[in-house]
Protein backbone atom coordinates (compact mmCIF):
# COMPACT_ATOMS: atom_id res chain seq x y z
CA UNK A 1 0.00 0.00 0.00
CA UNK A 2 1.01 3.59 -1.06
CA UNK A 3 -0.81 6.11 0.91
CA UNK A 4 -0.24 9.73 -0.33
CA UNK A 5 -1.16 12.65 2.15
CA UNK A 6 0.91 15.14 3.92
CA UNK A 7 -2.14 14.74 6.59
CA UNK A 8 -0.85 11.25 7.25
CA UNK A 9 2.45 13.17 7.67
CA UNK A 10 1.90 15.83 10.32
CA UNK A 11 -0.47 13.95 13.21
CA UNK A 12 -3.82 15.78 10.97
CA UNK A 13 -4.89 12.32 10.47
CA UNK A 14 -4.36 8.96 11.59
CA UNK A 15 -3.45 6.22 8.95
CA UNK A 16 -7.01 4.05 9.47
CA UNK A 17 -6.80 3.28 5.95
CA UNK A 18 -3.86 1.15 6.07
CA UNK A 19 -5.38 -0.25 9.21
CA UNK A 20 -8.34 -0.80 7.33
CA UNK A 21 -6.92 -2.48 4.24
CA UNK A 22 -4.67 -4.48 5.84
CA UNK A 23 -7.65 -6.47 8.22
CA UNK A 24 -9.22 -7.01 5.32
CA UNK A 25 -6.56 -8.42 3.59
CA UNK A 26 -5.61 -10.44 6.47
CA UNK A 27 -9.58 -11.79 6.45
CA UNK A 28 -9.07 -12.94 2.55
CA UNK A 29 -5.65 -14.56 3.80
CA UNK A 30 -3.55 -12.20 1.87
CA UNK A 31 -1.15 -10.08 3.12
CA UNK A 32 -0.40 -6.90 3.45
CA UNK A 33 3.29 -6.61 3.11
CA UNK A 34 4.85 -3.28 3.34
CA UNK A 35 2.73 0.43 4.06
CA UNK A 36 4.58 2.95 2.63
CA UNK A 37 2.96 6.88 3.62
CA UNK A 38 4.61 9.40 1.46
CA UNK A 39 4.15 13.78 1.08
CA UNK A 40 2.23 15.40 -1.70
CA UNK A 41 5.13 15.50 -3.62
CA UNK A 42 5.30 14.39 -7.37
CA UNK A 43 8.97 13.00 -6.91
CA UNK A 44 8.02 11.23 -3.72
CA UNK A 45 5.15 9.46 -4.90
CA UNK A 46 6.90 8.56 -8.52
CA UNK A 47 9.69 7.43 -6.24
CA UNK A 48 7.64 5.21 -3.87
CA UNK A 49 5.74 3.70 -6.60
CA UNK A 50 9.14 2.82 -8.13
CA UNK A 51 10.43 1.12 -5.02
CA UNK A 52 7.10 -0.78 -4.79
CA UNK A 53 7.20 -2.13 -8.07
CA UNK A 54 10.93 -2.98 -7.42
CA UNK A 55 9.79 -5.56 -5.30
CA UNK A 56 6.91 -7.26 -8.13
CA UNK A 57 3.95 -7.45 -5.52
CA UNK A 58 1.00 -8.79 -6.90
CA UNK A 59 -1.24 -5.51 -5.81
CA UNK A 60 0.11 -2.09 -4.77
CA UNK A 61 -2.96 -0.41 -3.75
CA UNK A 62 -1.98 3.46 -3.72
CA UNK A 63 -4.51 5.33 -1.35
CA UNK A 64 -5.04 8.92 -1.30
CA UNK A 65 -4.63 12.39 -4.12
CA UNK A 66 -7.06 11.81 -6.30
CA UNK A 67 -8.97 14.87 -6.02
CA UNK A 68 -9.64 18.17 -7.62
CA UNK A 69 -7.27 20.39 -5.96
CA UNK A 70 -3.58 21.16 -6.51
CA UNK A 71 -1.76 19.12 -3.71
CA UNK A 72 -3.80 16.17 -5.24
CA UNK A 73 -1.18 14.73 -7.93
CA UNK A 74 -1.22 10.96 -7.25
CA UNK A 75 -1.88 10.14 -10.50
CA UNK A 76 0.66 12.15 -12.28
CA UNK A 77 3.11 10.50 -9.72
CA UNK A 78 1.91 6.99 -10.45
CA UNK A 79 2.22 7.85 -14.09
CA UNK A 80 5.68 9.45 -13.83
CA UNK A 81 6.88 6.69 -11.57
CA UNK A 82 5.89 4.47 -14.31
CA UNK A 83 7.30 6.26 -16.73
CA UNK A 84 4.05 6.66 -18.71
CA UNK A 85 2.21 10.06 -19.37
CA UNK A 86 -1.06 10.90 -18.45
CA UNK A 87 -4.24 11.70 -21.10
CA UNK A 88 -8.36 12.54 -20.63
CA UNK A 89 -10.51 9.53 -20.23
CA UNK A 90 -13.80 10.15 -22.00
CA UNK A 91 -15.09 7.17 -19.45
CA UNK A 92 -13.82 8.87 -16.37
CA UNK A 93 -15.56 12.49 -17.42
CA UNK A 94 -18.24 10.29 -17.83
CA UNK A 95 -18.51 8.89 -14.30
CA UNK A 96 -17.91 11.75 -13.17
CA UNK A 97 -21.19 13.08 -15.26
CA UNK A 98 -23.00 10.46 -13.60
CA UNK A 99 -22.04 11.04 -10.60
CA UNK A 100 -22.85 15.01 -10.22
CA UNK A 101 -26.24 14.46 -12.48
CA UNK A 102 -27.02 11.95 -8.92
CA UNK A 103 -26.16 14.52 -6.72
CA UNK A 104 -28.84 17.31 -8.53
CA UNK A 105 -26.08 18.96 -10.86
CA UNK A 106 -26.46 17.73 -14.06
CA UNK A 107 -24.98 19.67 -16.78
CA UNK A 108 -22.47 20.90 -14.23
CA UNK A 109 -19.45 22.68 -16.08
CA UNK A 110 -16.34 20.71 -16.44
CA UNK A 111 -13.88 23.17 -15.37
CA UNK A 112 -10.08 22.65 -14.92
CA UNK A 113 -10.19 21.62 -11.42
CA UNK A 114 -12.37 18.75 -12.06
CA UNK A 115 -10.89 17.73 -15.71
CA UNK A 116 -7.98 16.91 -13.57
CA UNK A 117 -10.23 14.23 -11.90
CA UNK A 118 -10.04 12.56 -15.41
CA UNK A 119 -6.53 12.48 -16.65
CA UNK A 120 -5.16 9.12 -16.11
CA UNK A 121 -2.08 7.29 -16.28
CA UNK A 122 -1.83 6.07 -20.32
CA UNK A 123 -3.17 2.87 -20.27
CA UNK A 124 -5.18 2.71 -17.25
CA UNK A 125 -9.27 2.26 -16.97
CA UNK A 126 -11.21 4.19 -14.37
CA UNK A 127 -12.90 2.39 -11.53
CA UNK A 128 -16.67 3.57 -10.37
CA UNK A 129 -16.44 5.35 -7.08
CA UNK A 130 -20.35 4.91 -5.83
CA UNK A 131 -19.74 7.67 -3.20
CA UNK A 132 -17.54 10.39 -4.55
CA UNK A 133 -16.52 12.24 -7.66
CA UNK A 134 -12.90 11.28 -8.92
CA UNK A 135 -12.94 7.67 -10.19
CA UNK A 136 -10.39 5.31 -9.14
CA UNK A 137 -7.88 4.25 -11.25
CA UNK A 138 -6.33 0.00 -12.46
CA UNK A 139 -3.79 -0.48 -14.60
CA UNK A 140 -0.90 -3.12 -15.28
CA UNK A 141 2.50 -2.63 -14.66
CA UNK A 142 4.95 -5.89 -15.58
CA UNK A 143 3.32 -8.56 -13.05
CA UNK A 144 1.31 -6.03 -10.46
CA UNK A 145 -2.09 -4.51 -11.02
CA UNK A 146 -2.03 -1.00 -8.94
CA UNK A 147 -5.19 0.27 -7.91
CA UNK A 148 -5.27 3.78 -7.01
CA UNK A 149 -8.15 4.75 -4.52
CA UNK A 150 -9.61 8.13 -3.25
CA UNK A 151 -8.21 8.78 0.31
CA UNK A 152 -12.20 9.76 1.78
CA UNK A 153 -12.94 6.28 3.70
CA UNK A 154 -16.42 6.18 2.62
CA UNK A 155 -14.70 6.22 -0.77
CA UNK A 156 -11.66 3.76 -0.71
CA UNK A 157 -13.60 1.45 1.46
CA UNK A 158 -16.65 1.15 -1.71
CA UNK A 159 -14.20 0.57 -4.65
CA UNK A 160 -12.41 -1.89 -2.64
CA UNK A 161 -15.35 -4.06 -1.36
CA UNK A 162 -16.69 -3.99 -4.93
CA UNK A 163 -13.70 -3.85 -7.39
CA UNK A 164 -9.99 -5.01 -5.88
CA UNK A 165 -11.30 -7.44 -3.12
CA UNK A 166 -13.17 -9.57 -6.06
CA UNK A 167 -9.70 -9.84 -7.97
CA UNK A 168 -7.49 -10.70 -5.17
CA UNK A 169 -9.57 -13.19 -4.87
CA UNK A 170 -9.91 -14.46 -8.39
CA UNK A 171 -5.91 -14.20 -8.11
CA UNK A 172 -4.82 -15.70 -4.75
CA UNK A 173 -7.28 -18.21 -4.14
CA UNK A 174 -9.92 -19.08 -1.41
CA UNK A 175 -7.76 -18.81 1.71
CA UNK A 176 -8.80 -19.22 5.54
CA UNK A 177 -7.56 -17.76 8.22
CA UNK A 178 -7.65 -18.35 12.46
CA UNK A 179 -6.99 -16.10 15.19
CA UNK A 180 -7.73 -15.98 18.37
CA UNK A 181 -6.17 -13.68 21.13
CA UNK A 182 -5.51 -15.11 24.76
CA UNK A 183 -5.04 -12.53 27.76
CA UNK A 184 -2.08 -13.48 30.34
CA UNK A 185 -1.60 -12.10 33.69
CA UNK A 186 1.70 -12.67 35.45
CA UNK A 187 4.00 -12.89 33.10
CA UNK A 188 7.25 -11.14 31.98
CA UNK A 189 7.34 -11.31 28.01
CA UNK A 190 10.53 -12.00 28.48
CA UNK A 191 9.46 -15.05 30.05
CA UNK A 192 7.04 -15.62 27.77
CA UNK A 193 9.81 -15.50 24.60
CA UNK A 194 11.10 -19.23 25.15
CA UNK A 195 7.61 -20.70 25.12
CA UNK A 196 6.43 -19.04 21.88
CA UNK A 197 9.77 -19.81 20.21
CA UNK A 198 9.10 -23.91 20.77
CA UNK A 199 5.65 -23.15 19.30
CA UNK A 200 7.22 -21.84 16.56
CA UNK A 201 9.38 -25.09 16.01
CA UNK A 202 6.52 -27.18 16.58
CA UNK A 203 4.23 -25.77 14.45
CA UNK A 204 5.82 -24.20 11.09
CA UNK A 205 3.36 -21.11 9.73
CA UNK A 206 2.04 -21.02 12.51
CA UNK A 207 1.59 -17.14 13.59
CA UNK A 208 2.49 -16.71 17.50
CA UNK A 209 2.90 -12.60 18.84
CA UNK A 210 2.89 -11.29 22.31
CA UNK A 211 1.75 -7.72 23.45
CA UNK A 212 3.05 -6.15 26.70
CA UNK A 213 -0.40 -4.46 28.22
CA UNK A 214 1.50 -2.98 30.72
CA UNK A 215 0.92 -3.58 35.08
CA UNK A 216 -1.63 -3.42 36.64
CA UNK A 217 -1.80 -3.68 40.46
CA UNK A 218 2.00 -5.14 40.02
CA UNK A 219 1.09 -7.53 37.64
CA UNK A 220 1.92 -7.78 34.07
CA UNK A 221 -0.41 -8.18 31.56
CA UNK A 222 -0.12 -9.46 28.27
CA UNK A 223 -1.84 -10.01 25.43
CA UNK A 224 -0.49 -13.73 22.36
CA UNK A 225 -2.34 -13.48 19.31
CA UNK A 226 -2.60 -16.98 17.62
CA UNK A 227 -3.31 -17.49 14.20
CA UNK A 228 -2.67 -19.66 11.24
CA UNK A 229 -3.55 -19.43 7.02
CA UNK A 230 -4.17 -22.30 5.13
CA UNK A 231 -6.08 -23.70 1.94
CA UNK A 232 -8.20 -25.96 4.52
CA UNK A 233 -10.16 -24.34 7.20
CA UNK A 234 -9.30 -27.61 9.27
CA UNK A 235 -5.73 -27.33 9.20
CA UNK A 236 -5.63 -23.35 10.22
CA UNK A 237 -8.44 -24.22 12.85
CA UNK A 238 -6.05 -27.19 13.99
CA UNK A 239 -2.79 -25.24 14.13
CA UNK A 240 -4.00 -22.60 16.05
CA UNK A 241 -5.93 -25.05 18.63
CA UNK A 242 -2.32 -27.15 19.40
CA UNK A 243 -0.75 -23.55 20.35
CA UNK A 244 -3.57 -22.63 22.45
CA UNK A 245 -3.81 -25.61 23.89
CA UNK A 246 0.36 -26.07 24.79
CA UNK A 247 0.59 -22.35 25.44
CA UNK A 248 -1.96 -22.45 27.83
CA UNK A 249 -0.53 -25.32 29.35
CA UNK A 250 3.07 -24.08 29.79
CA UNK A 251 1.83 -20.68 30.83
CA UNK A 252 -0.07 -21.68 33.69
CA UNK A 253 2.83 -24.74 34.80
CA UNK A 254 5.19 -21.33 34.89
CA UNK A 255 2.74 -19.97 37.45
CA UNK A 256 1.16 -17.22 35.19
CA UNK A 257 -2.82 -17.15 34.45
CA UNK A 258 -4.78 -17.35 30.87
CA UNK A 259 -7.43 -15.32 31.63
CA UNK A 260 -10.17 -17.59 30.36
CA UNK A 261 -11.24 -15.98 26.80
CA UNK A 262 -9.55 -17.70 24.35
CA UNK A 263 -12.09 -17.10 21.90
CA UNK A 264 -12.82 -13.40 22.27
CA UNK A 265 -11.55 -12.73 18.86
CA UNK A 266 -11.95 -14.28 15.90
CA UNK A 267 -11.87 -13.14 12.07
CA UNK B 1 10.08 6.54 10.35
CA UNK B 2 10.56 2.87 9.71
CA UNK B 3 7.60 1.20 11.52
CA UNK B 4 8.20 -2.73 12.76
CA UNK B 5 5.04 -5.17 13.21
CA UNK B 6 2.85 -7.26 11.83
CA UNK B 7 0.06 -6.08 13.79
CA UNK B 8 0.17 -3.17 11.73
CA UNK B 9 -0.19 -4.87 8.80
CA UNK B 10 -3.09 -7.25 9.55
CA UNK B 11 -5.46 -4.60 11.46
CA UNK B 12 -4.64 -5.45 14.58
CA UNK B 13 -3.43 -1.85 15.59
CA UNK B 14 -3.34 1.15 14.03
CA UNK B 15 -0.18 3.01 13.76
CA UNK B 16 -0.94 5.59 16.18
CA UNK B 17 2.91 6.41 16.59
CA UNK B 18 3.03 7.41 13.49
CA UNK B 19 0.50 9.83 13.78
CA UNK B 20 2.50 11.10 16.99
CA UNK B 21 5.68 11.50 15.74
CA UNK B 22 4.65 13.51 12.56
CA UNK B 23 2.68 15.55 15.01
CA UNK B 24 5.67 16.40 17.36
CA UNK B 25 8.27 16.97 14.52
CA UNK B 26 5.40 19.11 12.82
CA UNK B 27 4.98 21.16 16.20
CA UNK B 28 8.94 21.20 15.89
CA UNK B 29 8.80 22.72 12.70
CA UNK B 30 10.30 19.87 11.41
CA UNK B 31 9.14 17.12 8.45
CA UNK B 32 7.97 13.43 8.76
CA UNK B 33 8.75 13.15 5.14
CA UNK B 34 8.20 9.08 4.83
CA UNK B 35 6.81 6.22 7.00
CA UNK B 36 7.63 2.69 5.82
CA UNK B 37 5.70 -0.05 7.86
CA UNK B 38 7.16 -3.18 7.89
CA UNK B 39 6.32 -6.92 8.54
CA UNK B 40 8.66 -8.59 11.54
CA UNK B 41 11.22 -10.49 8.85
CA UNK B 42 14.96 -9.52 8.79
CA UNK B 43 15.26 -9.22 4.83
CA UNK B 44 12.05 -6.53 4.90
CA UNK B 45 13.27 -4.78 7.97
CA UNK B 46 17.37 -4.30 6.61
CA UNK B 47 15.93 -3.61 2.83
CA UNK B 48 13.43 -0.98 3.76
CA UNK B 49 16.51 0.55 6.02
CA UNK B 50 18.74 0.59 2.82
CA UNK B 51 15.75 2.64 0.73
CA UNK B 52 15.53 5.00 3.92
CA UNK B 53 19.13 5.41 3.83
CA UNK B 54 19.65 5.69 0.47
CA UNK B 55 17.71 9.13 0.77
CA UNK B 56 20.01 10.62 3.52
CA UNK B 57 17.49 11.82 6.07
CA UNK B 58 19.09 14.05 9.02
CA UNK B 59 17.10 11.34 10.85
CA UNK B 60 15.39 7.95 10.82
CA UNK B 61 13.33 6.58 13.38
CA UNK B 62 12.75 2.94 13.73
CA UNK B 63 10.04 2.00 15.80
CA UNK B 64 8.82 -1.95 17.56
CA UNK B 65 10.87 -4.74 17.86
CA UNK B 66 12.74 -4.26 20.33
CA UNK B 67 11.82 -6.85 22.88
CA UNK B 68 12.58 -10.55 24.22
CA UNK B 69 10.53 -12.14 21.83
CA UNK B 70 11.63 -14.12 18.45
CA UNK B 71 9.62 -11.59 16.25
CA UNK B 72 11.82 -9.13 17.59
CA UNK B 73 14.34 -8.38 14.97
CA UNK B 74 14.94 -5.24 14.59
CA UNK B 75 17.91 -4.51 15.70
CA UNK B 76 19.79 -7.58 13.67
CA UNK B 77 17.88 -6.17 10.87
CA UNK B 78 18.75 -2.50 11.15
CA UNK B 79 22.89 -4.15 11.43
CA UNK B 80 22.12 -5.99 8.17
CA UNK B 81 20.93 -3.46 6.36
CA UNK B 82 23.70 -1.00 7.41
CA UNK B 83 26.26 -4.03 6.97
CA UNK B 84 26.83 -4.26 10.58
CA UNK B 85 27.43 -7.26 13.17
CA UNK B 86 25.25 -6.94 16.31
CA UNK B 87 27.16 -7.63 19.94
CA UNK B 88 26.32 -7.51 23.29
CA UNK B 89 26.33 -4.27 25.17
CA UNK B 90 27.35 -4.10 29.01
CA UNK B 91 25.81 -0.59 29.06
CA UNK B 92 22.68 -1.95 27.79
CA UNK B 93 22.19 -4.87 30.48
CA UNK B 94 23.42 -2.51 33.09
CA UNK B 95 20.25 -0.44 32.09
CA UNK B 96 17.81 -3.05 32.27
CA UNK B 97 19.49 -4.51 35.41
CA UNK B 98 18.58 -1.15 36.84
CA UNK B 99 14.92 -1.45 35.20
CA UNK B 100 14.31 -4.79 36.67
CA UNK B 101 15.59 -4.02 40.09
CA UNK B 102 13.38 -0.80 40.25
CA UNK B 103 10.30 -3.15 39.67
CA UNK B 104 11.46 -5.31 42.89
CA UNK B 105 13.41 -7.99 40.31
CA UNK B 106 16.74 -7.67 41.60
CA UNK B 107 19.51 -10.11 40.85
CA UNK B 108 16.80 -11.39 37.95
CA UNK B 109 18.63 -14.06 35.52
CA UNK B 110 19.54 -12.55 32.78
CA UNK B 111 18.14 -15.34 30.33
CA UNK B 112 19.04 -15.65 26.59
CA UNK B 113 15.38 -13.65 25.60
CA UNK B 114 16.50 -10.91 28.03
CA UNK B 115 20.13 -10.82 26.81
CA UNK B 116 19.08 -10.57 23.21
CA UNK B 117 17.73 -7.27 24.32
CA UNK B 118 21.49 -5.94 24.91
CA UNK B 119 22.54 -6.94 21.29
CA UNK B 120 22.95 -3.65 19.80
CA UNK B 121 24.42 -3.03 15.96
CA UNK B 122 27.88 -2.54 16.29
CA UNK B 123 29.15 1.32 16.63
CA UNK B 124 25.83 2.02 18.94
CA UNK B 125 24.49 2.98 22.12
CA UNK B 126 21.98 2.13 24.44
CA UNK B 127 19.41 5.50 25.27
CA UNK B 128 17.35 4.67 28.65
CA UNK B 129 14.28 3.82 28.70
CA UNK B 130 12.34 4.99 31.52
CA UNK B 131 9.06 2.84 31.29
CA UNK B 132 9.95 -0.33 29.77
CA UNK B 133 13.16 -3.13 29.78
CA UNK B 134 14.39 -2.69 26.16
CA UNK B 135 16.68 0.10 26.05
CA UNK B 136 16.40 2.38 22.83
CA UNK B 137 19.24 2.10 20.38
CA UNK B 138 21.03 5.42 18.89
CA UNK B 139 23.96 5.28 16.12
CA UNK B 140 25.37 7.14 13.12
CA UNK B 141 25.34 5.97 9.53
CA UNK B 142 26.63 8.48 7.28
CA UNK B 143 25.05 12.07 7.57
CA UNK B 144 21.91 10.09 9.29
CA UNK B 145 21.27 9.44 13.15
CA UNK B 146 19.14 6.36 13.77
CA UNK B 147 17.06 6.14 16.66
CA UNK B 148 15.35 2.65 17.24
CA UNK B 149 12.72 2.72 19.99
CA UNK B 150 10.32 0.37 21.19
CA UNK B 151 6.93 -0.06 20.15
CA UNK B 152 5.00 0.19 23.16
CA UNK B 153 3.38 3.87 22.64
CA UNK B 154 4.35 4.80 26.50
CA UNK B 155 7.81 3.76 26.11
CA UNK B 156 8.35 5.13 22.42
CA UNK B 157 6.83 8.19 23.57
CA UNK B 158 9.26 8.75 26.83
CA UNK B 159 12.67 7.82 24.71
CA UNK B 160 11.42 10.36 22.13
CA UNK B 161 11.15 13.28 24.14
CA UNK B 162 13.94 12.77 26.85
CA UNK B 163 16.54 11.66 23.73
CA UNK B 164 15.29 12.03 20.27
CA UNK B 165 13.57 15.78 20.25
CA UNK B 166 16.63 17.67 22.09
CA UNK B 167 18.72 16.27 19.52
CA UNK B 168 16.25 17.01 16.65
CA UNK B 169 15.71 20.80 17.89
CA UNK B 170 19.58 20.80 17.80
CA UNK B 171 20.21 19.52 14.24
CA UNK B 172 17.31 22.08 12.74
CA UNK B 173 17.36 25.13 14.80
CA UNK B 174 14.14 26.69 16.48
CA UNK B 175 11.67 26.69 13.96
CA UNK B 176 7.95 27.93 14.37
CA UNK B 177 4.72 26.62 12.85
CA UNK B 178 1.25 28.19 12.75
CA UNK B 179 -1.51 26.40 11.89
CA UNK B 180 -5.56 27.08 11.44
CA UNK B 181 -8.28 25.30 10.12
CA UNK B 182 -11.33 26.53 8.28
CA UNK B 183 -14.47 24.86 8.28
CA UNK B 184 -16.43 25.47 4.98
CA UNK B 185 -19.98 24.69 4.22
CA UNK B 186 -21.84 24.61 0.67
CA UNK B 187 -18.67 24.37 -1.77
CA UNK B 188 -17.13 21.69 -3.45
CA UNK B 189 -14.00 21.13 -3.16
CA UNK B 190 -13.96 21.23 -7.36
CA UNK B 191 -15.03 24.95 -6.89
CA UNK B 192 -12.48 25.15 -3.98
CA UNK B 193 -9.57 24.28 -6.06
CA UNK B 194 -8.58 27.12 -8.04
CA UNK B 195 -9.50 29.37 -4.86
CA UNK B 196 -6.48 27.25 -3.20
CA UNK B 197 -4.06 27.56 -6.44
CA UNK B 198 -4.30 31.47 -6.57
CA UNK B 199 -3.19 31.77 -2.81
CA UNK B 200 -0.53 28.54 -3.38
CA UNK B 201 0.82 31.41 -6.12
CA UNK B 202 0.83 34.31 -4.21
CA UNK B 203 2.27 32.63 -1.05
CA UNK B 204 4.99 30.64 -1.38
CA UNK B 205 5.73 28.32 1.24
CA UNK B 206 2.06 28.53 2.37
CA UNK B 207 0.50 24.95 3.36
CA UNK B 208 -3.46 24.98 2.07
CA UNK B 209 -5.03 21.63 1.54
CA UNK B 210 -9.00 20.68 1.71
CA UNK B 211 -10.54 17.91 2.97
CA UNK B 212 -14.16 16.59 2.26
CA UNK B 213 -15.90 15.98 5.49
CA UNK B 214 -19.63 14.68 3.04
CA UNK B 215 -22.51 16.11 2.65
CA UNK B 216 -24.88 16.92 5.71
CA UNK B 217 -28.34 17.65 4.70
CA UNK B 218 -27.15 18.17 1.29
CA UNK B 219 -25.01 20.73 2.13
CA UNK B 220 -21.12 19.98 1.13
CA UNK B 221 -18.82 20.36 3.95
CA UNK B 222 -15.22 20.56 4.07
CA UNK B 223 -11.78 21.42 6.10
CA UNK B 224 -8.99 23.70 4.82
CA UNK B 225 -5.90 23.61 6.98
CA UNK B 226 -3.78 26.69 6.21
CA UNK B 227 -0.05 26.32 7.70
CA UNK B 228 3.12 27.84 7.62
CA UNK B 229 6.67 27.54 8.98
CA UNK B 230 9.60 29.99 9.58
CA UNK B 231 12.32 30.61 12.02
CA UNK B 232 10.30 33.55 12.65
CA UNK B 233 7.13 33.76 14.31
CA UNK B 234 6.06 36.94 12.65
CA UNK B 235 6.60 35.42 9.34
CA UNK B 236 4.72 32.13 9.90
CA UNK B 237 1.71 34.27 11.68
CA UNK B 238 1.33 36.38 8.83
CA UNK B 239 1.27 34.28 5.94
CA UNK B 240 -1.46 32.06 8.01
CA UNK B 241 -3.50 35.31 8.53
CA UNK B 242 -3.27 36.73 4.55
CA UNK B 243 -4.38 33.24 3.19
CA UNK B 244 -7.28 33.21 6.17
CA UNK B 245 -8.23 36.68 5.25
CA UNK B 246 -8.44 35.76 1.30
CA UNK B 247 -9.36 32.41 1.31
CA UNK B 248 -12.13 33.82 3.51
CA UNK B 249 -13.89 36.65 1.33
CA UNK B 250 -13.24 34.53 -1.50
CA UNK B 251 -15.30 31.56 -0.22
CA UNK B 252 -18.30 33.87 0.82
CA UNK B 253 -18.09 35.87 -2.69
CA UNK B 254 -18.48 32.50 -4.16
CA UNK B 255 -21.84 32.37 -1.89
CA UNK B 256 -21.04 29.30 0.10
CA UNK B 257 -20.33 29.71 4.01
CA UNK B 258 -17.28 30.01 6.71
CA UNK B 259 -18.33 28.53 10.23
CA UNK B 260 -16.45 31.32 12.33
CA UNK B 261 -14.02 29.57 14.23
CA UNK B 262 -11.17 29.99 12.62
CA UNK B 263 -8.87 29.67 15.17
CA UNK B 264 -10.39 26.30 16.51
CA UNK B 265 -7.30 24.43 15.88
CA UNK B 266 -3.98 25.68 16.97
CA UNK B 267 -0.52 24.26 17.00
Amino acid sequence: MLAVGKELLIGRTVNTNAYWIGKRLALLGSILQRVVTVDDDLEEIASALRECLARSPDFIIVVGGLGPTPDDMTLRGVAEGMGRGIQPSAEALEMMRGHYAKRGMRGVTMTRARRKMALLPEGSDPVRNEFGTAPGVRMIEGRTVIYCLPGVPREMRGIFRRSVEPEIRRRIGRLYRKAVTLKVEGMLESVMAPLIGRELRRYRGAYIKSHPRGVKEGVSRLELDVAAVSKRRSEADGIVAGVVREMTAAIRAAGATVVPEPGARRD
